[in-house]
């Protein structure tokens, strides 16, 4: 392994990205970014005779008389897919399945990389609802989890309910769920450097998307009894009449205090920003928060508030950026959730798995923590298999493996 | 490469495969064949930067604006899906998806070994010929091709007819045409050593279903004048009332002396017995053919009748199995009909392809033609790159590239 990541990267590892020209991208994703290979060798006739015919029959009719011995035998234990329609990928939005494949690609290598997974992309040229969760259904014996990504709220919302509901296997939004337990991990670790317990603080989420509703509910399932949503419209509250039904389902559960109006009324003295939709967030709104005020500004590639501006009013600020300190990146989350599920051969990821997932990545630099340290550097090779062994002894605590 | 195939290998190579144990077997599959590799590195933050967020967002945009650079810019345009619903698996019959699985997995692994090509096992949890065909319609921005696996016969034919009518792309079912070109090739090769015409002989398909027909049909396309088929209830000829459309078809298009009855009706005399069926041939029969008989026992792991047995009436005599000559494998066949499809660009896989796959299998070992090697050994190397080129020419000749 060369220039391997430094396990206790901070501030020199950050780097200027602007020096990445287009040809080095574009040479980059040659021939895209994955390959299969053979775990096994296949040069002699023996070989051959044991891997493929007519060895394989007395494997294919074990696994006949005995399905779970699929498990065993076939690459599908630890082989997560990763899925999408291309509706709403990074900030292009709905760019279609080909044009998310090099994203889908990365994700896929991400799961190797970190977690020694094997991941292949699966982009579907369809956007309905019922012909994705049918198509899973049908895939089911192909793989052993499903990593669903991109995909627009609020469909996704009912895709993923939907495909965990059919499926007795690991199922993850990644973009909802791993957002939000890397957010939860970051927010603790803020709150742990201000010694300030996560729970009293007043939280304002910008974005009522895929990402902006898991975050609102990790944070309730944390214990934090403050949180308020903002939409393109302004504040998310009980008497707006425009709310589809999982904003009409947060106003019932956030909004404590019932304000109304704008994101200059939910800022006003608030604690904690976080800003998870493609908008931007006025200056003077930051200024107006509490003291010692947590900014994170996670929408990429141009967070809402540039960092060196926040930095001016707020004491501490994360971004989605590699070239500041404190990314918040869902490689933290993910890669170790899944293989911590398929170690335990969990049959669904639960809350508590998520909430130990995040407990788990900012446990790795509870001896690091600091002001441009909140969590661990996505390059950490410590975090996936921490993650890993905390959601797999929850999932068997929780009795789904 | 230890143990690397001997490029002109003949009798030596031939093994006691009984001397392969079950647990070798069971050993050699434990966590499957395959494994999912990154093709560039992903060791610093400037290496995630290109390879994911913020770098892939511009390769996504490109394909977004011209979806054609999905084959520069991706691993589809070189990944052939290998798809099974498990109807038809081996010799084993219907043992479902989960059981075919190592079996697909060996035919990916295959893939890989002798073109180079990434291959990923599909296998679904549907038999029916709607849901399939609609699958891979909506899978189709994931792949760059389809090898189509194991699916049982009369569904088989129609199968591949839809997906090859609604994808544009290579998609071949390999039972059918893969054994089809290596049985031409074995057939020219037995042949030549005799020093007669390939189009003079009187041909016996024994087997009605995927590899029987296309046998058939590529003996026909290739200009042998005098084939007869036999189903399970003996000739298949314009007279019988019970055919299925497939088999009423073929009717039409063989058996021209209007030959009925039974096996033994039909062998009498004949030059050639073909044996596509998991059924035995007797003795008996075997020693009516015409004299310098052709027999080629093809069903897998018994065939039709012992090739020991086969030889004291028959000239040539080849099998399916490994440890006798003449061996009659598919992995002549795939690896480079889709790796020469691929090259070329091939929106299809045309009857011309296939004839000029199986002239390249046999032109490798035109120089070493022998009674006991009237076909390259299955882990000739030199097979795969001889039958690309030859079907991405072919593939360019006939404009389908």
């Amino acid at each position: 392994m060369t220039d391997a990541p430094n396990a206790t990267a901070s501030k020199e590892e950050i780097q200027d990205l602007s020096a990445i020209t287009h040809e080095e991208i574009f040479a980059g994703h040659l021939g895209g970014k994955l390959s299969v290979e053979l775990s096994s060798p296949l040069e002699t006739q023996r070989d051959l005779s044991i891997a493929y015919t007519p060895g394989v029959a007395q494997v294919s009719r074990a696994i006949a008389e005995d399905e779970s011995l699929a498990k065993r035998y076939t690459w599908t234990d630890r082989l997560v897919v990763v899925v999408s329609d291309g509706s709403a990928v990074l900030g292009l939005g709905d760019i279609g399945p080909r044009a998310s494949l090099p994203v889908m690609e990365g994700k896929s290598a991400l799961f190797k990389k970190f977690a020694g997974l094997d991941s292949i992309p699966i982009v579907l040229d369809t956007k309905d609802v019922d012909e994705i969760v049918e198509t899973l259904i049908r895939l089911r014996p192909s793989f052993g989890a499903v990593n669903l990504e991109d995909i627009s709220a609020p469909r996704c919302f009912e895709i993923e309910k939907r495909v965990v509901e059919a499926l007795d296997c690991p199922v993850m939004h990644d973009d909802q769920h791993g957002t939000a337990i890397v957010v939860l991990a970051a927010l603790n670790g803020a709150a742990a450097v201000q010694g300030r317990a996560t729970s009293g603080l007043k939280v304002v989420v910008s974005g009522a998307g895929a990402a902006g509703v898991a975050c609102t509910n990790i944070l309730l399932a944390a214990g934090v009894a403050d949180v308020t949503v903002l939409d393109s419209k302004g504040i998310v509250s009980r008497d707006r009449g425009d709310l589809n039904a999982v904003k009409a389902d947060l106003a019932q559960r956030t909004n404590p205090r019932g304000l109304t109006g704008t994101a200059a009324d939910a800022l006003a003295g608030a604690d904690v920003f976080l800003g998870l939709s493609a908008g931007t967030i006025a200056e003077e709104l930051i200024a107006s928060m509490a003291p010692e005020a947590i900014v994170f500004a996670m929408s990429n590639p141009d967070p809402e508030i540039h960092p060196d501006v926040a930095s001016k009013y707020a004491a501490i600020v994360a971004t989605g950026r590699s070239d500041f300190p404190n990314q918040i990146n869902n490689v933290l989350a993910f890669p170790g959730v899944f293989k911590g599920a398929l170690d335990a051969g969990a049959r669904r990821i639960t809350e508590g798995m998520k909430i130990a997932a995040a407990n788990a990545i900012l446990g790795v630099v509870a001896d690091e923590l600091a002001v441009d340290k909140i969590v661990p550097s996505p390059l950490d090779p410590r975090v996936a298999p921490a993650v890993a062994d905390a959601v797999a002894a929850a999932a068997r605590a929780e009795g789904v493996a």
